[in-house]
């Protein structure tokens, strides 16, 4: 069996990479609402020097009828950025319950493509429908650490 | 840019599959344990009749003085599955926190290739120290959702 991991250790010095995100979910108003507060520690991360990092949420999987996938402003790479952007889903309490939220580092390639770099991913099975925002560090793991992807 | 997903819904009506684990770390002994508790609504998954499928568990990034990958026993494919192993990971709670544990549903391929086919991905920045079992159902994303890796 292939491995599909890289076991050593890496970044261990440096630590990882987090992001630091406010959660809300109104149920009035069937809307769920991301702020995306603050990068930290991304000199964990491989940036490209003089490539814009940006930050992409995307409540998975996408909906037809409902803007699933957000991008924030790009930053030229530092090690903390505070981003402070907001971003807003209509959805409904009971199909909100059976996504997954994904919140990745991502730059534009030399070549023009978008290459994401490390990301937390959410589930959003038990989301806090309290109205009240649920503020929380996650760590980014690194897109290197992740297995084999079948293109299925 | 390249998008990397696929927009429309998948799954709608199936839902989506889900995992329930039970998390726990121990300060006086240094132990995190995932106890792998069971599966549900598989049917949302593409498995492959005939073909074994299992859990994947890693806590990455991998140190190399510890352990950080397990798999349960495999079963024939079937919508719910009780699971209940567990696996203990020796680690201090600074490094812990720097961890982010994958549990991923895979099968082995006709090549005999390992294929991941969804998972859950858990920061462990903010792991409870009460030494109490954390249980909690995570959501499974689709590997057809991820965006496209780079190799780097």
């Amino acid at each position: 069996l292939l491995l599909g991991y890289d076991e050593r250790e890496r970044g261990g010095p440096l630590g990882c990479a987090q992001v630091r995100l406010g959660l809300k979910y109104e149920v009035k108003d069937k809307r769920f609402t991301v702020l995306v507060m603050q990068l930290s520690n991304c000199s964990a991360l491989t940036l490209l020097p003089n490539h814009k990092m940006y930050i992409r949420v995307a409540v998975l999987p996408c909906s037809e009828s409902t803007r699933c996938l957000f991008r924030t402003c790009g930053s030229l790479p530092q090690d903390a950025v505070e981003v402070n952007e907001v971003f807003d889903i209509q959805m409904a309490h009971n199909v909100l319950r059976q996504k997954t939220l994904r919140v990745d580092v991502c730059h534009t390639s030399p070549s023009g493509r978008e290459e994401c770099l490390a990301g937390a991913q959410i589930s959003l099975a038990d989301v806090n429908t309290s109205g009240e925002r649920c503020v929380k560090c996650y760590n980014l793991l690194s897109y290197s650490f992740m297995p084999q992807i079948n293109s299925k």
